[in-house]
C-alpha cells in the first residue's frame, strides 16, 4: 500500500503537549501535514498553564523536517485556535478534539464546579473549535473531525458521573456533525482510546501504564483523519494494539397494541431480545419502523371500536390494508376530512395514490375531495369518477414525507414523488395542511 | 399479572404540564405513587413561563383521588424540586428526568446560547435534580432514576448537534449513575421516546402528530420507574406502540502489533466487521480485553528484539507465555527490576504466584527478590530456593489488578486473591510501586 499522506493539509490537535494528542501532532507532521500544536499546558486537573508543552512538541517536529505552530488558548476560545491555523497556514482540514481533564468523584460529592469545568473543556471546548473551523470546510467541501469519547461513557464508571457524560455527549455531537456535513464531504467520527495515560491514578504497575503506549492509538486516529478515510458518524475503539468498531443495535423488540404497564411487563423477554438485533443509520429509519407500529396499533383500534370495545386511539372506517405502511398516513387523512370537510371544500379535486414498494405498485389510494362529503379510501377512484392528479411514490418514502423527513418538495425534485396532471394542487394541499395547523393555534 | 403500583413511592417528574411528563404523572398517580409535577410553564424554546399547566396537572391528579404537589422551578434547581417532594411527601424514590427544550439550529449559524441553553436544561438540569435526590435514595437503598435521550442522539441529526449532543450526555450520565447506585438497589436507565410532541415542528399531517402518543410511551417508562424493574444501565426505546431496546454492540476487531496507519486502513474490513459483535457491561470488561492484545503485543515485540530487529515496545527476555494473559503484567515487574534493582534490595523474599483459570493452575511465575540481581520469571522458584510466600489467583482477577479496576486489599479480603506465608510482605511491595510512581515525579 502506498503511504498515507496529509501534504497540503492542516491540521488542529487540541491538548496535544503530551500523551495522544502529541503522538497525533508529530505523526501526521511526519506525513506532511500541517499542525497547530494545541495546549494549555495545565495538568489533567485542568489548573495551571505554561507554554512550554506545546512549544516541545513544535520544536521536535521542526527538527525532524515538519511544519508546526503552536497555540496555547484553552479550547473554549476555538476561533483563537482556528486563527492560528489561517493566520499560520491558510486553511484548516483536520480538528482532533483531544483535549481534556478528569475531575473524578463521587455524584454525593460533586460540586457544579467539577460538573461544569469538565463539561466546559470536553464538550463547549469541541464544540468550539469545530464549529469555529466548520465554515472554512464547508467552503472547500472538505473536512475531518474526530472527537475523542472513553469507555467511560460507553459502560459507566463509579466516580465519572461527570466525564462519562461528557464524553457521551461528543458521540452525539460527531453523529449530528456527520450528518450536516454529509453534503460538503465533512467527515465526523468518534474515537475512543485507551492509553496509559488515563490508567496513572490506578494503584497497580506504573509499568503496564507504560505498556499501553498512545502510539497504540495512533495509527487509527491518523486513519480516521485522512482523506481516504471511508466512514462517518461512527465510533472507533483502539487500545494496547487492539482496533475495533462500537456501535449502536437495536432489537426487534415488539408492538403491544394500546400497552398497559403490565403489558411491557409481560413482554419484556421479545422487548428486550438482542437476538436478530440490527443497527440503522439515519434518524428517519427508526421513525419509519415506528410507521409500522402506528398501522397495527390504529388497526386495533378499528378493531376494538368495531366491537363496541373501548378505544383510546383515533379510528376510521374503510379497509386500509396494514400491509401498506403509507395506510396509517391516508386512515389520518380520512379521520380528518370526515372531521372538518370545509377545509377541503375548496379542493375540487380527485388525488390517486399509488404506492409501489421501491418497483411496482402494491395499493391505490383516493382522495375525493370533488364529491360531498369528500373522502379518503383504499383503492382506484370510484362511482366513474376520473382522477384530476395521480401521484406515484413508494411507500418508504411517503411514510418519510408522512414523518417529516422527507420535504414534500424536495421528494418532487428529486423523482422520488411523481405527479401526473394538476402538479399546483399540490402546492394548495400543502397550503391546506398549514391552513390547518393554524387553525389549532 | 398482579397491577404493577407505587403505593407509599414518591416520584418526581420534570417537564409534568404536558406530553410525555404529563402522562407519566397521571398514570403514577392513578397507581398510588405521590408525585411532584415539575413545570416552568415555559414553552418548547425556554422562554416565558406560567405556573398554571403544572397546577393544572396536579388538579387533575386530586380530582381522580390521587395525591400530587406542584413545583414550578427550573431544573437547574434541583435542590429546590427535591425538597418540594421531601416537604410534601417526606421522601423520594423516583425521579423522571423529562424537561426539555429546543434549539434547532446549524452548526454554521449555532450561538453559545443555543448551545448552553440546551446543556442546562436537559444535561444540568438531570444532574442537578439527580444530585439533589441521591442522598436520600442511597440512606433508603432504593431509587429509581430515568433519563430522556432522543434518536437525534443514537443517530444524529441535522440543525440538532447542540440537542444530540445533550441527549447523549444523559446516556453516559445514567450509565455511571447505574454503576455508584449498584450497592444501594438504585437503577438508572435512558429512555428514547418518539412521541408527537417533537414531530410538530414538521411539514406533514398534524393527524400523524396526533397518532404518536404520548401514551404509547408512558407504559415502558413507568416500568422503568416500579421497583419490579430488572435492568439498570441500559437504553430502551418506544414510540407508537413499539417497545425495543438499544445496545451498544463492541466488534470483535483486531490486533495488529506496531502498527502503522496503512496497517490499519489495510485490516479495516476485519477492525469493523460487525460480525460476531457483542456487548459488555463494565469498563473492566472492555480494559481486560485489551490485556490480550497486550501480550500479543509484547510477544511481537520480543520476537522482533530476538530477531535483531527494531522494537517500539518494552522487551523483556524469558517464556512469558501469551496464552496466560497475566503475562503481560509479570513482564512489566521484570522489566522493571531489572532497570531499578535496588527498588526491591530491602525485599528479602522470594514470591510465588499461582495463577489459574479460576479452577485450576495455568502456570506459575516467581518474583525472587531474594537473589542477586533480583529477577522475574515464568515457572516455579529455581535454584532450589523456596518460596517466602504464595500468591494464588485468576488470571482475571490478576489482570483487573493489574489494570487498577481491582483493588489487592480488596481482591485479598473477598478471597479472590489467596495468600500463603508471609502476608505483609504483599503490603510491602504495593509499596515499593508507591515509591517506585514518586521517584519518577
Amino acid at each position: 500500500m502506498v503511504q498515507l499522506r496529509y501534504d497540503g493539509k492542516v491540521a488542529i490537535v487540541t491538548g496535544a503537549g503530551g500523551g495522544l494528542g502529541k503522538t497525533y501532532a508529530l505523526e501526521l507532521a511526519k506525513r506532511g501535514c500541517k499542525v497547530v500544536v494545541n495546549d494549555l499546558g495545565g495538568d489533567r486537573h485542568g489548573t495551571s498553564s505554561s507554554t512550554s508543552m506545546a512549544d516541545k512538541v513544535v520544536q521536535e517536529i521542526k527538527a525532524a523536517g515538519g511544519q508546526a505552530v503552536a497555540n496555547y488558548d484553552s479550547v473554549e476560545f476555538g476561533e483563537k485556535i482556528v486563527k492560528t491555523a489561517i493566520d499560520a497556514f491558510g486553511r484548516i482540514d483536520i480538528v482532533i478534539n483531544n483535549a481534556g481533564i478528569l475531575r473524578d468523584v463521587s455524584l454525593l460529592k460533586m460540586k457544579d464546579v467539577d460538573w461544569d469545568l469538565i463539561f466546559q473543556v470536553h464538550v463547549k471546548g469541541a464544540f468550539s473549535v469545530t464549529r469555529a473551523a466548520w465554515p472554512y470546510m464547508r467552503d472547500q467541501k472538505y473536512g475531518r473531525i474526530i472527537v475523542t469519547s472513553s469507555n467511560a461513557a460507553i459502560y459507566g464508571n463509579f466516580g465519572q458521573t461527570n466525564y462519562s457524560a461528557a464524553k457521551s455527549a461528543l458521540i452525539g455531537f460527531a453523529n449530528s456533525l456527520a450528518k450536516e456535513g454529509e453534503k460538503y464531504n465533512i467527515k465526523a467520527n468518534t474515537l475512543v482510546p485507551t492509553a496509559g495515560s488515563r490508567l496513572t491514578q490506578t494503584v497497580m504497575p506504573e509499568d503496564l501504564v507504560n505498556a499501553l503506549k498512545p502510539e497504540y492509538v495512533t495509527p487509527l486516529t491518523l486513519y480516521m483523519a485522512h482523506e481516504s478515510f471511508p466512514e462517518t458518524g461512527k465510533v472507533y475503539e483502539a487500545g494496547a494494539g487492539w482496533y475495533g468498531q462500537l456501535l449502536y443495535y437495536r432489537s426487534n423488540g415488539k408492538v403491544v397494541t394500546n400497552a398497559s404497564v403490565e403489558d411491557v411487563a409481560n413482554n419484556w423477554t421479545a422487548i428486550s431480545d438482542m437476538k436478530n438485533a440490527h443497527s440503522l443509520s439515519y434518524m428517519k429509519d427508526a421513525t419509519a419502523h415506528l410507521m409500522d407500529a402506528l398501522a397495527a396499533q390504529e388497526e386495533a383500534n378499528e378493531k376494538a371500536n368495531a366491537s363496541g370495545g373501548a378505544s383510546t386511539g383515533t379510528s376510521v372506517g374503510g379497509d386500509f390494508p396494514a400491509s401498506i405502511r403509507s395506510s396509517a398516513l391516508f386512515k389520518e387523512m380520512a379521520e380528518g376530512v370526515r372531521k372538518e370537510p370545509e377545509l377541503v371544500k375548496n379542493v375540487k379535486a380527485i388525488i390517486l395514490y399509488s404506492i409501489t414498494d421501491g418497483k411496482n405498485e402494491i395499493g391505490k389510494f383516493t382522495l375525493d375531495f370533488k364529491s360531498s362529503p369528500p373522502s379518503v379510501y383504499f383503492g382506484d377512484v370510484k362511482n366513474g369518477e376520473k382522477a384530476t392528479t395521480t401521484v406515484t411514490v413508494s411507500d418508504n418514502d411517503f411514510c418519510e414525507i408522512g414523518a417529516g423527513t422527507l420535504q414534500p418538495q424536495k421528494a418532487f425534485m428529486s423523482g422520488k414523488l411523481k405527479v401526473k396532471g394538476n402538479v399546483m394542487l399540490l402546492q394548495k394541499l400543502q397550503g391546506l395542511t398549514e391552513a390547518r395547523k393554524k387553525s389549532k393555534m
